[in-house]
């Protein structure tokens, strides 16, 4: 934890990869999920929520991954507030030089009530011992009263200070419904911090949800009673209307630093490249008047009001693109370029890829630099995350494949796909336009029946021989899944996209075959 | 406007047609500013602020359109503080029922000293003189010192004085860089309150922007002293990080009435139906995971959380998906559906087509039926939509085409375009995908240079044999146009979306040699 010897520095703890990847359409893979954390390691977070170990087999090895790769931030992983939920965090951070076990518990009469069906006095007895096995575990642990903004107030006192008691080294006060504002949250921190024995000896933290579109406003107004952890996430994502957006309390507290005076350990310059690298990881787009991050927060620098206005840039200017790492020199890379060049812009770009994946990465480059003149960053980038899939052994892959389509003719589509057996395998089928028919053939092929609910391309830079993106979500059996690829053709990028998705639930099946679930909890609840 | 005989009453003042549609991206035709005007109507806001009638002929004709055709609400334009905008301003609103001008002019020190040169004094005398100017005109008059959130308190104070006495009826006090802060933003409100006399007589007003992510905090702290006016926009959209969304302002208001005990005159259910409405035409998403229009905002109603956890609604949700029109019954109409059940569909989903623009309607929709067996309500939207561009004479429209791709093959397309001269034209290109070589076919046959900077396609229901909506955005001679059609087939609609702009690109090339621009203003400012 960053020294308390300054009373005025505030700890942002990042819950992306797990309040943030909870949420619908917002899955990463183990790669995906090492990816973020060390571009949120060299955003400078303090703390990595890395996930919710007892959830499933492949959570515990994603925490485990980041407890083991990650150094910097404290690890920490969540538990509800019962044994197994506990050792199995235990055990997922346990190889991180700083572990930390959050612990959470409902306190709010509806959720103790229809949820816990418990009373206070037992709410209260199960938080200590929960505190204490986790303290047996780690140094630090974290402990969150589930719905606090709606706990009422002298039993909320009471479960922090038994907590305290008990252990707890931060006392996390969620907002878990998005039901507060910022006079009255405050007012809940005052109270915490004049009435609980012990509170000078812990971090009190928020946590706030956006249900109102007060979720940042409603974390400052919290520090300004003496909070000094910010539990946030990049983008702001998260369950339903999404966390605290970290890149908007973060910017808030350093433009109005004369206001607030508070200071973070965040490297603000890194705040857009981290942004992209989420959006592009989820396919979650933000949207472009989003504060700070958003396509349009600085257009009036991109040529908007080039008419003599900004005389100068403070009259419309409150904080400065660079200072946010929006960089207006995108252009790098062309034909020419050596392996060198582009080793080191993709690791400028925050990627972190073995040499093999350089290498692959190299080659895609070499291709299209032959298809197009000029190589921008987001090509660079699409490139680089294209290996993130890397790894995964799939089950089929492209051979293949050719499209026709036009007004009055029948269009059509022809895939030939390679099994992991060697055999290839070709059909064909009729559709709507081609992409409709390219996926029926694959249906063919495969025999997996899925259907997609969401379909998307878009261009990956700003001219029409560049790349694109496309994204496939499709429902198997109630489960829904998504695939992303990028190719310079946007049928090519369609048909690896929804091959990615077919592979993600032919690997699935047979993964719960040989893995029984004994780890997930028959309730799986959203977590603070 | 609404009676000021109920204290409580919140008056809410739409500027999605002003602030939201001069930012990047969210440009609408005289056609959509009315389909949206209507749906501002049936939503229930008080004002509209419908343009700034001297930026163009354009915004003239729609803010004029909309006075005369659109009846409930005030109906505002935007003027700066000298004759020529006020007196445009007003010729604008002359017919509506209830005419507003409000009129600007920046007060901060910053604005004075560098953009406007002017001294204290001189700002004053100039408010005062262009208030009486627009009181000549209309009854109802507001006025904006712009920046007003940095300005001195003193100063501040001595211009709303004075304005009022000049006869401002509506005061606002807008935060236009996006830099104010809850409490010290309520304090100002506070302080005009208490010393500026003949303030009882007049509306407070707040306007916000989002740039540091609290512009709806910002809001509701103003209305807890006293302001009665909020200014905002639908989705958020507007200059930078946008203005105070609408929806969530809204519903804060609603869902917290045991907090703030304020009303508005907004019927909830449009909330949405709104929303998708502004998304569909401007082109311009809604993320995920935005507060109440998002698509996860609800989402732990939509399957997510169906494990038991739910024994209460309230455990988990703060308002009912239905409270703000997300209804889960999609599925409307079919194969057999006749042209009564499609007309009242139309209607229902808030559009206001005449009997020519029903009847293509219902030719399209039958077209649509043959293809796939369900047809949902973002098809209807869809097809009602693209009746929105209808009326404007094309001068290129598509004949037909085909595209051939294929991993190994020269990708191709070939066009065939109809001139408005009666004549066919042909030709063909190779690409590096079928939408790369059609967009280089096209361009091969109208010789128009343009550079496309973006291209999207998205599925528009959750079907395969589903619909698919194109957007390009193309960048000519410095002037960046979009255009959006919809087809089953997605190259198709690329096809059509490409010749929407390129045939605004030359009409609009057309009128400018028609119409000198005597009416646009030299310097073009962002407005309040």
């Amino acid at each position: 934890m960053p020294p308390p010897t300054d009373p005025n520095r505030v700890i942002i703890f990042d819950t992306t990869l797990r309040d943030g990847e909870q949420s619908p359409g917002c899955s990463m893979n183990l790669g995906e999920k090492l990816e973020m954390a060390h571009a949120l390691t060299a955003l400078g977070v303090d703390v990595i929520e890395a996930g919710f170990p007892i959830a499933s087999p492949g959570d515990f090895e994603s925490v485990q991954a980041i407890a083991r790769q990650i150094h910097g931030p404290v690890i920490c992983g969540l538990a509800r507030c019962n044994p197994a939920d506990i050792d199995r965090a235990a055990d997922a951070v346990k190889d991180a030089a700083r572990p930390r076990i959050h612990v959470f518990l409902a306190t709010s009469a509806i959720h103790r009530e229809f949820k816990l069906r418990m009373t206070p006095a037992e709410v209260a007895a199960k938080a200590v011992e929960g505190v204490k096995r986790a303290r047996d575990r780690v140094e630090d642990v974290e402990f969150s009263p589930e719905d606090a903004a709606r706990t009422e107030l002298d039993f909320l006192t009471e479960v922090v200070e038994k907590a305290i008691e008990a252990g707890a080294t931060t006392l996390n006060i969620p907002d878990t419904v998005g039901y507060a504002v910022p006079s009255h949250y405050a007012s809940i921190i005052r109270h915490l911090k004049k009435h609980v024995r012990g509170i000078e000896k812990c971090v009190l933290s928020v946590h706030c949800h956006d249900d109102l579109g007060m979720a940042v406003a409603n974390s400052l107004a919290a520090l300004g009673e003496g909070a000094r952890q910010v539990e946030c996430t990049v983008n702001g994502i998260g369950e339903r209307a999404g966390n605290t957006s970290l890149e908007e309390v973060v910017m808030a507290l350093h433009t109005r630093r004369d206001f607030y005076k508070l200071t973070t350990g965040i490297n603000t310059r890194h705040l857009y490249p981290v942004s992209r690298k989420l959006s592009h990881i989820t396919g979650m787009a933000v949207q472009r008047n989003k504060a700070i991050v958003g396509q349009n927060a600085f257009a009036h620098e991109a040529g908007i009001h080039q008419d003599g206005m900004l005389k100068e840039r403070s009259t419309y200017e409150i904080m400065k693109p660079e200072d946010v790492g929006l960089l207006r020199t995108e252009l790098v890379l062309g034909k020419h370029s050596g392996r060198h060049a582009l080793k080191q812009r993709v690791t400028d770009l925050g990627y972190h890829l073995t040499d093999e994946q350089l290498n692959r990465v190299f080659d895609e480059f070499k291709k299209l630099a032959d298809l197009k003149k000029e190589i921008y960053d987001a090509d660079i980038e699409a490139l680089a995350e294209n290996q993130l899939q890397a790894g995964t052994r799939n089950v089929w892959t492209l051979a293949g494949f050719t499209s026709t389509a036009g007004t009055g003719s029948q269009t059509s589509a022809a895939v030939s796909l390679r099994h992991q057996d060697g055999t290839v395998r070709r059909d064909a089928a009729v559709g709507n336009g081609p992409i409709d028919a390219l996926f029926k053939a694959v249906d063919r092929v495969t025999g997996v029946p899925v259907k997609v609910i969401d379909y998307r391309v878009r261009s990956v830079t700003q001219d029409m021989d560049a790349m694109g993106e496309a994204q496939v979500e499709i429902d198997h059996e109630g489960k829904r899944s998504k695939g992303r690829a990028v190719s310079v053709d946007v049928i090519e990028a369609s048909a690896l996209a929804y091959l990615e998705v077919i592979n993600r639930v032919v690997s699935r099946k047979s993964r719960d075959r040989l893995k029984p679930t004994d780890h997930v909890p028959t309730e799986v609840v959203p977590g603070p």
